[in-house]
């Protein structure tokens, strides 16, 4: 790492783990060190291990943390971006008003230099900044996983929202909600219930049920019941449609529809120069990926349609991490 | 007006008419001036009217031209923002390419000093900056007319997008382009094929035919057999429904939850602190808004729908001409 570049530590905190890197200016990031989360033991000693995460990344960069310029923080929400607070986080209970910007702020005496987002929109600040939307001016993304989260960054900057929930691009409705799928969220009609791992999963199950001809996914998802449904589950029906299976391939090509529908959301409202996919799914090759440009070229408006570009993550799960120390790197960098 | 304030010009040009006045730093109008846009004259011809109505705003506030500090023209779409030109428009045949901003700064000398906006993103950042939406930090608008226009201001700027075509709300989906009713953008499930007042009129075709009560519905869409359906019937049909018809009411209750799916669409990707409806059928009273209020809070996410704010516009027309000076303002003003 130059020593010439000012140096940020990115922390991306997960329902399991917390990953932590110190990241440079041009966003190369030295080794990430990763701990548990362990949110059932409180929000006291999960805020000492951010702390002691955070330590640990500067010790593997061979720094010291007066060589850090500023720590960004990416947590899942619900949260208050402007306070810095978790509120109410589903995947770490049972935590409840975690002040983590704050904790972090004292904890290094670093007041003003400490970034909070949520982790969806770090990890949209990740990809604009170093991933596939290095070079645009604006960008959404879809991370396609046990649920759909995602962010949207237009002219450089995360757009946040005024209650925090800028971009829950999950929510979005591509169906009425009087007859929608039923979402986790308990509304009709989201996104989310139609192309997460687990809408998928559900769309298969039903789908077996009334396919007459033969179809790997039926050994598939027998080895899946009795338990929940897994994002590897997911992948593993894309694979299965990789090698042709005709149930498999009308799966993945109804859940590349439904995503299309979700660009075609973000492109008549932000209009973004790329909209980009993430997440275990999009490992398992561009086949995909053509059926979601197809879709987005044949139902979006036709500008837009004609020129948005439409690409896979190329930072995988480091995205987080990165994009929480671009956020820092904003705060101190203008 | 006050004389140590900054004057600037708004010119909003319509299919029909463009219209003008003086705005100072306030926001405050000076008496608007109206002339024939005649298109079918030719662009060049229109670019002329342009100066033409920019001089009479001027005059009928009683300044000169070298008081004004800026001036913003405001067109309907589509066009090309950064480049400071109308492209293709449908309300304008039949103009193509035509380069506004160049021209309004030639003609009167002042180069980096005429910003060039959409109309539609005009009137919603006129009711930003002194209308419905004044004091919020972002707001979105939709435009109720023959179609569904709109605009979407985050941070106190406006989200042009990319391809100029940011806020395009009114071809947001709210159903299933499989199902969902034909727009006249030749897609379908836009909101714009179920709220606007074309959209409404024909809606209330469809529910007559199968209608057995009594309806004044029946008598107004007689009368307006054999001719286009326009805004001013649709007012008609609000109205009726103020007055307890059964099915206009429906109609009308249809209509809000149509437009509130519109609202949880931008709640879900901006998070604005206010929507703002305006349009024709917004003046019939606020029953209508009563009801796109509890649809929003019955179908969007729990914690923007219980904090955004549903509100009628308050500029009406003006809100184009006050949103284009406040664009020029924001040329000079930074």
């Amino acid at each position: 790492m130059a020593v010439h570049t000012l140096h940020y530590v990115g922390l991306d905190v997960g329902g399991q783990t917390m990953k932590a890197a110190v990241v440079d200016d041009s966003g190369a990031a030295s080794p990430a060190v990763t701990k548990d989360t362990n949110a059932a033991a409180g929000q006291a000693r999960g805020l000492e291990t951010m702390v002691e995460t955070i330590r640990a990344a500067v010790a593997a960069a061979g720094l010291a943390m007066k060589d850090i310029a500023a720590i960004g923080v990416a947590t899942p929400g619900l949260m208050d971006l402007k306070a810095g607070i978790i509120t109410d986080p589903p995947n770490l209970k049972p935590w409840k008003n975690v002040p983590v910007r704050s904790h972090v702020e004292t904890a290094f005496g670093m007041k003003g230099k400490v970034a909070f987002q949520n982790d969806a929109n770090a990890a949209a600040y990740g990809e604009f900044w170093v991933g596939a939307g290095k070079g645009f001016n604006s960008m959404c993304l879809f991370t396609l996983g046990t649920g759909i989260g995602g962010g949207i960054i237009v002219n450089g900057s995360i757009l946040e929202g005024e209650h925090s929930h800028g971009a829950e691009v999950g929510h979005m409705r591509i169906d009425l909600p009087d007859r929608g799928r039923l979402c986790g969220c308990g509304r009709r009609g989201c996104l989310e219930a139609y192309a997460s791992a687990v809408a998928i999963a559900e769309r298969t199950k039903e789908e077996l049920a009334t396919w007459r001809g033969p179809s790997k996914l039926r050994e598939l998802l027998r080895d899946a019941d009795g338990r929940d449904i897994t994002e590897a589950d997911c992948v593993k029906i894309f694979d299965v449609a990789k090698h042709g299976d005709e149930l498999a391939m009308k799966i993945v090509d109804d859940t590349a529809y439904y995503l299309a529908l979700g660009a075609c959301a973000l492109m008549a409202t932000v209009d973004p120069q790329a909209i980009v996919f993430g997440g275990g799914m999009t490992k398992t090759g561009e086949h995909f990926l053509v059926k979601i440009d197809e879709y987005v070229r044949r139902f979006g408006l036709t500008l837009p349609a004609e020129r948005v570009k439409i690409l896979y993550a190329s930072k995988g799960t480091d995205a987080g991490f990165i994009g929480a120390a671009g956020c820092a790197r904003m705060l101190v960098a203008g």
